[in-house]
């Protein structure tokens, strides 16, 4: 590994929220120190003790490195604080939340400012940050010139997944893999919802949920397979007739136990859509066709 | 493992669908021969050629062992096949999947007839029957003298995981388990909505999705903790107030995406009422209170 001297002293890093914070400490302990920079400036001052060097304003840290770091509230906030800075030359890595669009939009700016840029989507809470065995991640897309260039730098606070050029795929995966986590925990809600006021040990139900839900998750695999192939009744076991069946259990013990079924009831009515659609042999793929409007 | 006559020819089995011919042919190959029945006759034949003895009628096959499993279609059936048929001093297995009331008004009604009472909950499709490395399994309740005298029988088809007296539990067990699969499906269909007309690569995404779901499962543990101690604060590294500014970027996406956000606007609105009646600082636990008329 090759370092210049900028590097050597780590990123410029804008934002010292818990993200940012937590970047921090983790480019401090792999021997980076990073050049920090926050709106409110106390939040530098622990950091500084740590030997972080702290710049008084934006256009002062972005100076201290070639690679600039942002991790904001918004992007918004990221327009606000770099608005005037001048990023000639700079590789900006943008860890803020945003969606897609926000992300191409992002890209294009900073090009017109003559930076290079990679949008980056954390897969990770804070206390995951600096700790591989976490299994945290971040995803990141846009130039892959800078993402080969920085990369170890990049891979200090966790892993790396490069994801595409185009800068919008990185908050796209980001956004897909929370609105799946949503799905989850919608069904978990439900699920004890349903066992809580019974005569049930909620930590061996816990357990058998957890391997329950790790044994379904490669059904996306199939769904892959299927919406690549657009045979959405290869190798289908438990098909859609079969399925909605099954849902009326499921809905006749809510009402049993006394639980609402709001959160099952969207995706129960979209798989009787595509059954009345006349596709009994499918699985819940055909589901996706349904939901682009 | 000792068997008496009976048991060493296998239990009788009343139901040859898809399931029973599975666990049929799991006892087969077990060498404990079942003694079958099927209301259309002409689904025996092939068991019989593999061995199989074929019983005329339900209260033949039901006579020709102390063991009797059924799996019908739903409860009504079990209810008519087995209207008349004498169950004295037998150990009726039900692994018909029904609701948790109809669990406990079968084991009424069987024990009303003398005979001991199991019910089953099948976590498994056909394919994964009498194939142990497919880690399919079956949940029991009921009586624990019937499962215990017939835990080495009842092992053959798959897992067993026997979950209390109360014979509404494998139901129970099985419709939440059901139900936070049907949640998990949900929030899959929305993410391959999201990114099914970008550039990428469906498999590659399908292994960054099994494997966040995977790592996020886990989170049923902490919930489980929380429910058991009512400080649903505990831990909470995600807090709603986070979730809930979150979730108006998955929303944007969708919004960008044109894809509707129908599966997920309900958890949304939950977390959303859950925060504003006060609860910054929990994770998505206060939901399932919600759930609950
Ligand atoms: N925390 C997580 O678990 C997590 C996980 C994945 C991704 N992320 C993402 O990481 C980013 C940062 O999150 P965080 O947890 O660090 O948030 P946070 O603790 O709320 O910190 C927000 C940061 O943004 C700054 N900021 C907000 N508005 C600003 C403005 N108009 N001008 C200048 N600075 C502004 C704040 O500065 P002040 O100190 O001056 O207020 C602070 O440094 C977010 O996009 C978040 O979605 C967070
Ligand atoms: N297949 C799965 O993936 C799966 C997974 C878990 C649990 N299960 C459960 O296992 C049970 C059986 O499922 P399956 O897949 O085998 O269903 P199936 O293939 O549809 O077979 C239904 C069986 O029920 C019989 N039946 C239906 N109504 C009847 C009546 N009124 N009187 C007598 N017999 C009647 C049918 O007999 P005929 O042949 O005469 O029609 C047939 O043997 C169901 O409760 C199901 O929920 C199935």
């Amino acid at each position: 590994m090759e370092y210049d001297t900028f590097e050597k002293n780590g990123p410029a890093l804008l934002g010292l929220g818990a993200m940012g914070t937590a970047l921090a400490r983790a480019w401090l302990a792999a021997g980076h120190p990073p050049t920090v920079w926050n709106r409110t400036p106390g939040r530098a001052a622990p950091l500084a003790a740590e030997g972080a060097r702290v710049a008084g304003t934006a256009a002062e840290a972005v100076a201290a490195s070639d690679l600039v770091v942002v991790c904001l509230l918004d992007d918004a906030s990221v327009g606000e604080v770099l608005a005037g800075v001048d990023l000639t030359g700079k590789d900006l890595v943008d860890l803020t939340t945003g969606t897609p669009a926000q992300a191409r939009a992002r890209a294009r700016w900073a090009e017109e400012r003559g930076a290079r840029f990679l949008d980056g989507g954390i897969m990770a809470v804070p206390p995951m940050i600096g700790a591989p065995e976490s299994g945290g991640y971040v995803l990141y897309s846009g130039s892959r010139a800078l993402f080969e260039a920085h990369r170890d730098t990049l891979a200090v606070p966790a892993g790396t997944r490069y994801v595409g050029e185009d800068p919008a795929l990185a908050a796209l995966h980001d956004t897909a893999l929370l609105s799946a986590m949503t799905g989850m925990f919608a069904g978990i809600a439900h699920a004890f919802a349903l066992v809580r006021d019974e005569d049930v040990a909620l930590q061996d139900f816990a357990s058998l949920l957890a391997g329950w839900l790790t044994a379904m998750a490669p059904h996306v695999y199939s769904t892959a397979d299927h919406l690549e192939s657009g045979d959405y009744t290869k190798g289908v076991t438990s098909n859609l007739a079969m399925m909605v069946q099954g849902n009326a259990t499921l809905l006749r013990t809510a009402e049993e136990q006394k639980v609402s079924a709001e959160l099952l009831t969207p995706f129960m009515a979209l798989m009787e859509r595509r059954l009345a659609d006349g596709h009994p042999d499918e699985d819940t793929t055909g589901v996706i066709d349904l939901l682009t409007r």
